[in-house]
């Protein structure tokens, strides 16, 4: 049976729970805080930092790592242009539900096309859900210089077809609700700034 | 690229956070609650009366509902028994990191096929992440007569091949950590005597 059909045999489920209910335990709203950049751009390392700086203020957060979640749950999806924009639905789809849960989750994924972070966007909009793009910006010769996990130099060798940066594109955010740029500023300010950011937006009215 | 090559351009990001320490805010463990049974069984009114509960408790919770995740993460999933199987992987993954998030995760989905239970029972298992598998029973007779959504009179029609109970097996939990038979118990007893369950595992020790 396609899904079109089946759509007829699905009835929502409504909660006797909102988010402001759960929001009262955490004490704070739940965000998404989307990260995008180039890989070498320190989408990990802030997002590690983040984390551990939110709990030593008692906010609830977690991250969704683009690496961690290729070997869980879209270890089924290859790199192909299909494929990315399916691991960002997926990965938005998850972060759109722990943020109803009431938690500040940091994704940190290269999602280098804009029309797959718009359509996150747009699907936290529609529930309601907030949403912060973060721009983890580097220079893209920085990077290659990093080059952490010795994927550039894989990558102009040949070796990783379509990838961001050399042989496919990454389209930058226009307008992003932040930008850090990691070449210019410590890893720690960086963190401080974000994290600053990210407690204003979601203190609770009152 | 296929996934299997892809591999190689993966590497795991290590938090610094631990599950112990986002436990320090929620106050209790995580806990992947599973709860299984035929359409019409209670799954779903059990786990919005169960969040409710827990909440009232200052537990953290939230509902993975197999309907709701049908329109969201898992839109693109049919009713095939691959696609079946697939949409119970992506719950499971999605309640292990919620449930490493800190949170109590209610899964209210039929998973009839004892494998793809199990499946996600040792994927919690290997990432230490507590599990729970409910039976929530009643028998077909029963669920039947109840026919919430009036899917087991349009499946008796023909109109819904592969439904479960009807033509497709329902395989029954061998050994549940938690069995609520809901023509037997009120809605409120069998609330009331799983949540009771649930924070007793979740407690904190000292």
């Amino acid at each position: 049976m396609p899904p079109t059909d089946s759509s007829l045999n699905i009835t929502q489920t409504k909660f006797l729970l909102g988010t402001a209910e759960r929001e009262m335990l955490t004490g704070h709203h739940g965000l998404v805080v989307w990260m995008t950049g180039l890989s070498g751009a320190g989408k990990s390392s802030i997002a590690v930092g983040l984390d551990h700086h939110l709990n030593r203020q008692r906010h609830l957060s977690y991250i969704l790592d683009g690496d961690n979640l290729r070997s869980g749950l879209c270890m089924d999806l290859s790199f192909s242009e299909q494929d990315r924009s399916e691991n960002i639905r997926r990965a938005g789809e998850v972060a759109k539900l722990m943020a109803e849960a009431g938690l500040i989750v940091i994704c940190a994924l290269i999602s280098p096309f804009a029309m797959d972070r718009k359509k996150v966007r747009e699907s936290c909009d529609k529930s309601a859900v907030p949403f912060m793009e973060v721009f983890i910006n580097a220079p893209l010769e920085v990077c290659e210089q990093r080059d952490p996990k010795k994927l550039y130099q894989r990558a102009r060798a040949g070796s990783i077809p379509g990838f961001t940066g050399i042989d496919s594109p990454y389209e930058a955010p226009v307008n992003p609700e932040v930008e850090l740029r990691t070449d210019l500023h410590s890893l720690d300010d960086c963190i401080r700034h974000l994290a600053a950011n990210i407690t204003k937006r979601t203190a609770l009215e009152g």
